[in-house]
């Protein structure tokens, strides 16, 4: 388990609950499919999705085995997501662990994948979830899809312009976090009005992590995020603190540079350093702060109760990461 | 629309009908995507499993609307299976077209199966269909990862038995069958007699389509199956055929070809009178024709209705086939 969560150990234990019911649920027949989705579940992420499940909940009528059961399940459909990401990214590490496409194949990274998803949706089929609750979760992971592959096709593409990015990380951060809470609070039987709020703060924190996310390329520790170093900019994934910056970069010194066939030690310092003149990283943290501020200021409208404290000390904590 | 069942005017009416449906689902506001996917719609399979999903649904109280739909969803979660089977079979043609990975890229046609499958689970939870249904058409559908995954560690291997083989063919190919009879039925109020008979017809079915289909590899024309010529074998999926003639070649006369490190034409001509020698072909099809036994035994089973003609007939040319 993360230590994300090490301040609120009644939270820790139902994430671990949560953890168990992943577990049982992967377990297959086949001993090579446990040994590869085994790492998966065991990583240690911080598991924001199925946290802000529960959180929202909290706002309802909590059925904590309802919630613990659908909390796995987007946290599967998330799994999922990013073992078919690392497909396409030939990412070698995730989370500090090797991605199995790296360690088998990326064939057989599809498969997991697609094995990941259908058990999800065994689990949400079990359970006396509304059918339309089902049907806004599977459109938030379409979602994911068509911005993953907006970013794929957006890749080398120097023109990207702070509206293209928006949508995609929109689609592929926002949504999922949005739905998380929103579901919670459905399925909690809470009014309209509050469950739309929670999927508001949910989007505009998955809006402001993402951008924190993309920045900390820039300027984080990237042993520390269990990532490799400015892997998104060799890929050819132009994130916003390089959009911010190459929109000022009236000699086109960055793009002459991503002209090169293929970016070696010495580009990666000059870009950084051309990104950081050119203020793109404070920019960067300009909006994601107005995200961040617009998730407070919808949070400060919900209704007064434990866990509207704890969303706000998680987001600032999330949204102040350096890690 | 496949020339199939061209007998029949009222299914053809009612699959193109499905077609129309899963054209208006997979359609995105990325243009891309569309370009993609337009042709897999259009491709002219026969659409067996929602067609044996109709006429299963025709055994109980039909409900057009409702079956079109979940035909639908069946026919594009197969899609997305074919997808990603071809990312991990490195296939150019599928059904006589250009792949999505081989036109594209790997990258994308993993997205285009994940967005296909996120599509089908919205149809499937936007209609009012028990949960208990759409939990057994998840498990039919990893049921087929499954068998994908344990076909794919299977490659390569020469002493795969008869009894492996038929545990890949019964998850990748006779569940979906199986489930799309039993579903049609089931929704259709059928009882659960009737409902599981029909299920394993459709499951019989199955097993004796696909043991066919890898039969006409070492015996039908590649170019009327709109497939590469023993694509199979030389990517190392070793199929019965293969696998009764190796058991019956005690010099190892094939086992030393398939250790070459790549196969030529020679080879695989070679391979090809080897298993006819060791009568590979004539003991699949009369396995093949042992499950069209049991699927015809079965149905005769059934209650008697004008389905049971369509069913008896279609199973009949489906398994007489050459194409």
């Amino acid at each position: 388990m993360s230590k994300f969560w090490e301040d609120y150990p009644d939270i820790t234990e139902e994430l671990e609950d949560i953890t168990g019911i992943i577990v049982k649920n992967v377990k297959s027949s086949e001993k090579e499919f446990d040994e590869a989705i085994s790492p998966l579940v065991n990583a240690g992420g911080k598991m924001l999705r199925p946290a802000f499940l529960l959180l929202s909940a909290k706002f309802g009528e909590y059925d904590k085995d309802k919630m613990h059961n659908l909390g796995a399940a987007i946290e599967m459909m998330h799994m999922a997501t990013l073992v078919h990401d690392d497909v396409v990214d030939e990412s070698k590490l995730r989370r500090g662990v090797e991605t199995v496409q790296h360690k088998y194949s990326k064939e057989y990274a599809v498969y997991i994948g697609d094995f990941l998803f259908c058990q999800c949706f065994i689990m949400l089929s079990g359970f006396d979830y509304s059918t339309e609750n089902l049907r806004d979760i599977s459109k938030a992971i379409s979602k994911i899809c068509m911005g993953e592959i907006r970013q794929y096709n957006m890749r080398y593409l120097k023109n990207t312009s702070l509206r293209k990015y928006i949508k995609v990380i929109s689609g592929k951060t926002a949504a999922l976090f949005s739905i998380s809470f929103y579901t919670g609070a459905k399925e909690s039987k809470c009014d309209e009005k509050t469950s739309k709020l929670l999927g508001r703060v949910g989007y505009y924190i998955g809006m402001a992590f993402q951008i924190i996310d993309d920045l900390l390329d820039y300027s984080g520790d990237s042993y520390k995020l269990g990532k490799n170093a400015q892997s998104d900019l060799i890929k050819g994934y132009y994130t916003l603190p390089l959009i911010y910056a190459m929109a000022e970069d009236r000699e086109n010194r960055i793009s002459t540079i991503l002209d090169n066939s293929s970016l070696n030690n010495e580009d990666i310092k000059e870009i950084n350093i051309l990104v950081n003149e050119f203020k793109g990283i404070e920019k960067a943290q300009n909006l994601a702060n107005m995200y961040t501020k617009k998730a407070f200021d919808y949070i400060e409208k919900l209704p007064e109760c434990e866990s509207k404290q704890v969303i706000k000390h998680v987001a600032q904590k999330l949204l102040n990461r350096n890690f």
